[in-house]
């Protein structure tokens, strides 16, 4: 596998494309749209939020259908949430525009909205944006950049990556974007991810990778706890590649599996690294549980703690708030097995041992915390399940954010 | 019932001390104690957290063993949490010092701690405080006073309350103090609670209505999500007040009830406004749920949201944040039935109504939520059940006090 420069218009056949429609913002791209020619087979996973926008109940109309994809429109002004019916229409007169303007139909048109909940998406806008991002569709590089850009909030820099490997003595491209922060825990201005492929698969299974990648990327990733309304994550698989087309779990399955898992970790990690208000990248390695629910479970409820988020912010080798947030994640464990310590590319340092406080240095820890990445490296001593959480520290600068968000 | 002044030195009994140990503090009390001669049938109830500090196995004990309380000794400076063996041991020590000092068996001597995690007490200079406690201890106002003021850490104002009421005829008092700012989700200082009253009651029953009105009151705060390893709520009634002793659910232990409610619910909502960095209460009320958990665990979660918290400190009336937080709170409902209300002293504000948007006066709802204590009301039209959570808004101050909360 090879990575590669550019994103969702890496692959062959797609376009992309992004447009300042003044749907929330002046004197910045707004909107952006991703199209492929060829019909699409489709993949998604939504919020668990049980109130969810407009958008995601009308993507998942699409996705359950089956029908092939061939466009995603995306604002990131408003969130369209909390909006009723005049908010479900809203998406289909933006999948109709697409229909007037580029012949698909409009049921193959999947839209997705990131921004303030409980306002009303300016209708005409849209309508006109789709009307602009469809005469300058472009399969550049600079088009698919463009568009990452575009689907930004308070993001403070884009999200892309594509990656090549080799299924059936075929290239196929892997691309995508993303922004925002979560997905069982997002920020306010929701995780949303792209992903497109050139790849041969059936439906089925494009939906089966796509769900268990995400389990162990996406869903480990965490900003402030909060579920966003609004959280997609789509895949379009063209077939462009011409590889012998995946219909089971064989070697090419988990060859493209593989990719994916690549593709979405790196978008999950530098999201968790770009939460609103971090400074740093702050990942919880749980080894050696029980169960690998008990080990997410743990890894997630230390990257969640408000107190230890509070001090990896201020480079605090404060262990007990880790093993607090362990104590009340809802596993059962042991203090007198587990091992902890703390870990970045500056070093390495045992700060609990089983039930004991070893003496360390302060000063070392310090160090440690101010790299750009701190990892918490958890040993329960207790089995032989892993997983790795990320997340970010808390900063003054998130209360600034999220106090005044609308204005 | 009678709001008197006067707080763990109310009830007939009860004397109190405070004094400056250096555990942590210098120049301020950082240990107290509260004594009574007659032996107290005693209840409590602690922290949920699978990593419970030293001193809370240690009062688990006592309230198991069925056996009366004499004293229970607090400090402020480190929490014996995460501190194995030797952290019980200093338990031991400590109770063994009132033993010593004041001749009341050391089983019958509770302990309680707050403060850092993962750091041993100096054991020396808590049976030193012991000792200088002892021979101090008095049963004025202003002693129960100094020792509401010496369990503090984070907290910026101290909590104690009383009231007396009447059962059998006879005048019972029931005092309390309390520190910190949770229980569900306490903050790192600790919920620390202790409730005295010169009431004759039944353990089993005591224990009952503790219990019972916990789940109401100190359940119902939040300040961070995070539940600490310390928290701990003990209550001691030693007999004085010569009433017909409550041995059955009867009007006597009814009334003994509804001041109990009165006495937490009190120290509850002003722990939650006083929780880290706050710069006011927020109040979440909903009514017309389907069951008292739903409507619980929807109250919670809305308080316990950092969008919303940090919605409350900006007086933002962004009222999205707040439905999106009910829904990922597991408890399942309709959205177009719900009503949702921004309430202070200023007035009341509809800003959601059954799934539409009734326009609002963004003015007014500034106004409304520039108030000391904002209430959101939240109307489910879907059942008849009822409840009330308490947290506070979250504030650039928060970060700044846990970021660097040891040095």
């Amino acid at each position: 596998m090879d990575v590669i420069s550019g994103g969702v218009t890496a692959a062959p056949g797609f376009k992309a494309a992004s447009y300042a429609a003044g749907i929330k913002y002046q004197g910045r791209d707004d909107m952006a749209m991703v199209f492929s020619k060829e019909p699409c087979v489709c993949a998604g996973t939504f919020t668990s939020n049980v109130v969810k926008a407009a958008c995601v109940l009308w993507d998942k109309d699409i996705i359950d259908s089956g029908s092939p994809m061939h466009a995603v429109v995306i604002n990131s002004g408003i969130a369209n949430a909390c909006t009723g019916n005049e908010g479900f229409e809203a998406c289909i007169q933006t999948a109709e525009a697409v229909e007037e303007a580029l012949g698909v139909p409009y049921s193959a048109v999947a839209v997705a909205s990131t921004g303030v909940i409980g306002v009303q998406l300016p209708v005409d806008k849209l309508v006109n944006g789709v009307g602009q991002l469809s005469t300058i569709l472009s399969d550049t590089i600079e088009a698919g950049e463009s568009a990452s850009r575009a689907i930004m909030t308070t993001d403070t820099v884009n999200k892309q990556i594509a990656v090549t490997f080799t299924i059936g003595g075929k290239k196929v491209t892997l691309g995508g974007m993303s922004k925002g922060s979560g997905m069982i825990h997002p920020n306010m201005c929701t995780m949303l991810g792209f992903l497109t492929t050139d790849l041969s698969i059936e439906k089925k299974l494009l939906q089966k990778a796509l769900s268990e990648v995400v389990t162990d990327t996406f869903n480990m990733i965490t900003v402030d706890g909060d579920t966003s309304t609004n959280d997609t994550l789509l895949i379009m698989a063209n077939g462009l590649a011409g590889n012998p087309k995946i219909d089971r779990e064989n070697d090419d399955y988990i060859t493209f599996k593989e990719a994916l898992l690549y593709v979405c970790e790196n978008l999950a990690r530098r999201m968790a690294a770009d939460g609103e208000g971090a400074s740093k990248l702050f990942t919880a390695r749980v080894i050696n549980a029980r169960s690998k629910e008990d080990a997410r479970v743990l890894a997630r409820s230390v990257v969640s703690s408000n107190l230890s988020k509070a001090a990896i912010y201020g480079c605090d080798a404060n262990f007990g708030r880790f093993l607090c947030a362990m104590g009340y994640s809802g596993v059962d464990f042991d203090q007198e097995k587990v091992e902890l310590y703390f870990e970045s590319a500056v070093g390495k340092l045992k700060v609990f041992d089983r039930g004991r406080l070893p003496a360390f240095d302060e000063e070392k820890a310090t160090e440690i915390m101010k790299a750009s990445e701190v990892i918490v490296l958890i040993d329960m001593n207790d089995g032989k399940a892993t997983a790795t959480a990320w997340g970010c520290d808390l900063t003054e600068k998130y209360v600034e954010i999220n106090a005044d968000y609308r204005s």
